[in-house]
């Protein structure tokens, strides 16, 4: 899984379960695997959990990424279980001997590392420098990600994916877009603490697709207070909007209004979550086009350019193949349908 | 409600229940006045509804714009019955007769008019120029815009506001920026069709992100196969993320990960639903910042910035006040604790 060189823009998620848990994380990442998920993170807080890595990466179709904080320790048991990449901020391990050691480890596998820096986590001296008017956010997190930076490159070690992120959005974009300017290395692009499901998605939204249509960015993050499964199906849309990644199970549908006569967000979330089903089991398909539409006023004309269409008329649908209508069909049977042409197709 | 000339970009959203409704109409509408939003549509198939329309104006906290397909006189009794804009495509009306007394009956009211295209409604002309190559989807929607938008001016009716949606975002930027290059008019910018909640959201996110940070974009409607509570609440979390609204309700929450030892996710989400209630009660409060924290790594450094925040522990949190530790909440007490900070800051 390239990051960076031209490879295209890969997302990944991080962990919510413990990470001892190795039947838990296997099962994780399974989920995520098959919701497209490219790389696949955990937190490392200690030697036991090195382990619990190396356990799940023999069976892991994803790549693993082990996040170290502080311990050096972790990172070069992670390294020795397996570990495909690490996130480590270099300046927070404690000193040049422990930089050389995991650097020299990780050169020898051949894994990455990725600096990840924010603002919680800001270093003293540029934390009091912002304090005192003497620098913005964007400036401090770009020379705080670059600190440490500086500390592989004097070893020597120069495969490094960069990330500085900020809670909102407007910074976030202005921070990426320095890092762009000053620094060669593939970005690892997110917003942290992005909140909840439905205010995260739109500014994790907002935020990666502004830089993303910029071309900055190698790997995205969608960093939710939701499940890993919710931030992969984020990532992948956002890829999926900006044509980076081919468009995945999701459907045209439209909003409903006081024309619609069916009750159409329940018929097209439950058309997307079987196509999704599908989809999983066969990964490599390209899958028709589905539409789901309320009314007469659009319908028939988006219907024409779908391989599948349902448009909705009083409590039932007329059901569209390759734009020509072959029938009406019920709610109660209007999934069952669209998804035995789906299978054909 | 005034759309363009310097005024602050608005949220619209369309009823989905029954035209005919005035009970449903005007419960939906106080709903979403409460959630934020500043125009509300309804469609207007038949003279009757246009007389709901009315009934309903008379104490609808939002300005109301009438949908009209086809039928002027649908329009002209809308217009009579008190609506506040329309939303109608002259080239649609059966000739120039009907066009201009629909644009005098709006001028005698100062009634503004919104010209909304979309693929699915192609004149049949540019749709056979699309159909054989000789235009793009942007260049065919554009000209159909500024096609209808003649039909008013040449009655000398220039209070428009113009529309041309695509369901794709890579299109609808196009197409945005076409129009935002070829005419002079206020922008009402949407994705159509968009989907169901997850990637219409993303969708919208996307496209309205962007093109609203290149400044292009007087009013938006995100359109979902979801209820209009929901678009409102995704309208005005895109234009919090742009600093274009003062930030909300909205809390910031970290990603959940293998470190968090209490259930974030049930308790962000309670947190900001209190928000939500506690500023639709008191609207012109300025709401303090809220942040609810899962781990000690990134907690503490973001609580700093929070008036009230929950940094979590095991089982447990610590409540912070203006960036002090004021004593720990177990879970169950998460909620009220904060809430009740919140009513006194």
């Amino acid at each position: 899984m390239p990051v960076g060189g031209g490879a295209p823009v890969s997302v990944q998620t991080m962990a919510n379960v413990d990470p001892h848990d190795a039947a838990g994380l296997s099962a994780q990442i399974a989920r995520c695997a098959a919701l497209g998920c490219d790389l696949y993170r955990l937190t490392v807080p200690d030697l036991a959990a090195a382990q619990t890595l190396g356990a799940v990466r023999r069976t892991s179709p994803l790549p693993l990424i082990a996040d170290i904080h502080f311990d050096y320790r972790c990172a070069l048991a992670a390294i020795e279980a397996g570990a495909d990449a690490l996130r480590l901020n270099p300046g927070n391990i404690g000193g040049r001997d422990r930089v050389q050691a995991v650097a020299r480890a990780a050169r020898a596998k051949r894994v990455p590392i990725r600096i990840g820096v924010n603002l919680g986590s800001l270093e003293k001296g540029l934390r009091a420098d912002l304090e005192a008017g003497r620098t913005t956010v964007p400036e401090a997190l770009c020379a705080s990600a670059l600190g440490h930076l500086k500390l592989l490159e004097d070893e020597g070690f120069r495969d490094v994916v960069l990330s500085a992120k900020a809670s909102d959005v407007e910074t976030t974009i202005a921070t990426y877009r320095l890092l762009a300017e000053r620094s060669d290395c593939p970005l690892h692009v997110g917003v942290t603490e992005a909140g909840t499901f439905l205010p995260g998605t739109v500014r994790n939204s907002v935020a990666l697709g502004i830089l993303l249509a910029e071309g900055i960015g190698e790997t995205i993050r969608v960093s939710l207070t939701a499940e890993p499964e919710k931030e992969v199906r984020v990532g992948m849309e956002i890829l999926r909007a900006l044509g980076l990644k081919p468009r995945g199970p999701a459907i045209t549908s439209c909003p409903t209004c006081g024309r619609t006569k069916v009750d159409l967000p329940r018929v097209a979330t439950a058309v997307e979550t079987a196509l999704e089903a599908y989809a999983a089991k066969a990964p490599r398909k390209v899958l028709p086009k589905v539409a789901v539409m309320g009314c007469v006023v659009n319908g028939p004309g988006e219907a024409k350019g779908a391989d599948v269409a349902l448009c909705g008329g009083a409590g039932e649908f007329v059901l569209f193949v390759k734009g020509e209508p072959v029938g009406k069909v019920s709610e109660a049977d209007a999934v069952r349908k669209v998804m035995e042409y789906v299978a054909v197709l």
